[in-house]
């Protein structure tokens, strides 16, 4: 039995186009002791095969040339060495861009097809759903009558979040690339507003479906789009970021921005990039008064003024601060204490 | 009894210089009942100030013109009309760039000079070492064996994240401009290096001093030293947005890149910025299964494929898919499941 499979053929510079894959037609493999032989019959498309094809660090190993494409399938298990499977059992698997594949049973979850169609196994009950899931609960924190402002909102995982943070309370205002997008997304979707990006007044459309301002941002886009959003944000705003699908495909080697060279940064390394005024936090450190004279008393830290003497000199030590001059706190002393 | 003051005299365009500031002389006030009357002993000089200059929405309001420049101060009390306060004690309040201050005594705390002089009540022991230890505490989340690394090194809040991560048990390292700042910040507050940001190798100093990647970068400076830093961000690292003294002073109307402006941002407005993988959450969420299956059965969530059918249209509907053809989730039937 032959199995049709697509691999990596060589790495894009920019978009992908088709000569990036190759077929192969190679024998169906043989399940080992633990292993389901499978028939894919849905393959998922996702966007973060994009950044597998970059040869450099990110959250999964590069794609190697020659290598069968990854991707979720919804399959149904035609042979089994593995407990708990037998032929005919319909299975979500990492199945590949292929017909067949063999997997350990214990990567297959059996999913029943008369409760929703493969489709909404790869999408809302499968991977995707739970990246709307999580990262909004996780990150976003939603919280009723919040505004909640999705990019790629008629996308797979941008839909499944306007929806659910519909349910949750929020006010969802959408961005997409067409106006029939952005009809799927209200009508559909049901997002209170959405709007096209590709729009000259996208920034004022925006500025007044957020009228309340934007609470949670959960982007799946990057670019431009989200410098636009981020000049909405109120104070104590999330900023979820899930994708930069509009930097995927850069030339290489690019020159991205710094602004877009962070966001790469903060989605492939999970960085928390987070601003704070001390006074927004103080309180959930009582014990800070008490460690840190404790501290200063053991010598354990060091405390180095540079101070200045006399009224005349504080705006000298503002001026000369701001330009680097002073290792250590800045004061100026401009009376002495009284000898008692 | 005369008063001595410096107000805020005009908005700078770029660094401040001597006549943004003027001086007024006063009479004294009087304390109203619940208020002392304080001379300032020393005050001080704060990096935030610069931003107050700026007349654009912000954590605080912005300075007016004429207005008393704001600020800490270790001050005496000479009369009081609070319970609790006598002449002669010494306190920590905001007093402001003034010889002296009336205040609610609510607003004043009593500080013993014997313990520590008056600077390391501004500094360690103040709003300075609260900054520090708050935030570090509450966004660096810092662990034993991490890596530290700390921009201003040798400044007021810098000088101290860098010894309280060491108390800590993480390796630390600092970034300041000049060799002697440097000098300071290893030999006398302790950190494991220290590298000068002027020198042309700074980058590749970096990646030697952070062998092992950065876990939390604590910021002060920001600007080009931040996008540096990025690059040696370890997994799930955590970026401390505690400030940037570099680009307080940018000219007015500034050009701002996207970069700074979203640090910018992330400062004044607190944002979150957290990039994330489903794989690294998913697990929080046990509930996600049965939720979406109830949201999907009662049409709460509404599931749209953008489906395609044949393994010849797997290429084509990935090339799609990033071109930005779909709507909803991009999925190919390659096969029909057994008729059961």
């Amino acid at each position: 039995m032959q199995n049709r499979q697509i691999l990596f053929s060589h790495r894009p510079d920019g978009n992908p186009t088709p000569d990036v894959f190759q077929e192969r037609i190679v024998e169906v493999g043989q399940p080992g002791e633990g292993e389901i032989l499978c028939r894919n019959l849905t393959v998922s498309v996702d966007p973060y095969l994009r950044l597998k094809m970059y040869d450099r660090r990110s959250y999964t190993p590069p794609l190697q040339i020659g290598e069968l494409i990854p991707g979720s399938a919804v399959a149904e298990v035609i042979e089994s060495r593995a407990e708990g499977f037998a032929p005919g059992d319909h299975v979500a698997i990492y199945g590949g861009w292929q017909q067949y594949a063999v997997t350990r049973g214990k990567a297959a979850r059996k999913i029943d097809l008369t409760v929703a169609p493969a489709g909404a196994w790869l999408g809302p009950l499968g991977m995707t759903g739970m990246t709307a899931y999580a990262g909004l609960m996780h990150i976003g924190k939603p919280r009723t009558g919040e505004t909640l402002v999705v990019s790629g909102a008629a996308g797979a995982v941008g839909s499944l979040v306007g929806q659910i943070g519909r349910i949750l309370g929020c006010r969802t205002v959408g961005i997409a690339g067409t106006a029939e997008k952005c009809r799927v997304a209200v009508e559909e979707f049901g997002f209170d507003a959405c709007l096209n990006y590709r729009e000259p007044d996208f920034a004022a459309s925006l500025e007044s479906a957020t009228f309340q301002g934007c609470d949670i941002y959960f982007d799946n886009v990057g670019g431009e789009i989200s410098r636009i959003v981020s000049a909405r944000f109120n104070d104590f705003a999330r900023f979820v970021v899930c994708g930069s699908i509009s930097q995927y495909s850069g030339q290489q080697p690019a020159e991205p921005t710094a602004y877009d060279e962070l966001m790469r940064l903060v989605l492939t390394r999970r960085l928390t990039v987070q601003g704070f005024i001390v006074s927004d936090i103080a309180s959930n450190y009582p014990e800070f008064g008490d460690k840190m004279a404790g501290w200063l008393k053991a010598g354990t830290i060091v405390h180095r003024e540079h101070a200045r003497h006399g009224f005349e000199a504080i705006v000298p030590a503002f001026l000369g601060m701001l330009s680097g001059e002073n290792t250590g706190k800045s004061i100026v002393h401009i009376a002495d204490p009284t000898a008692t």
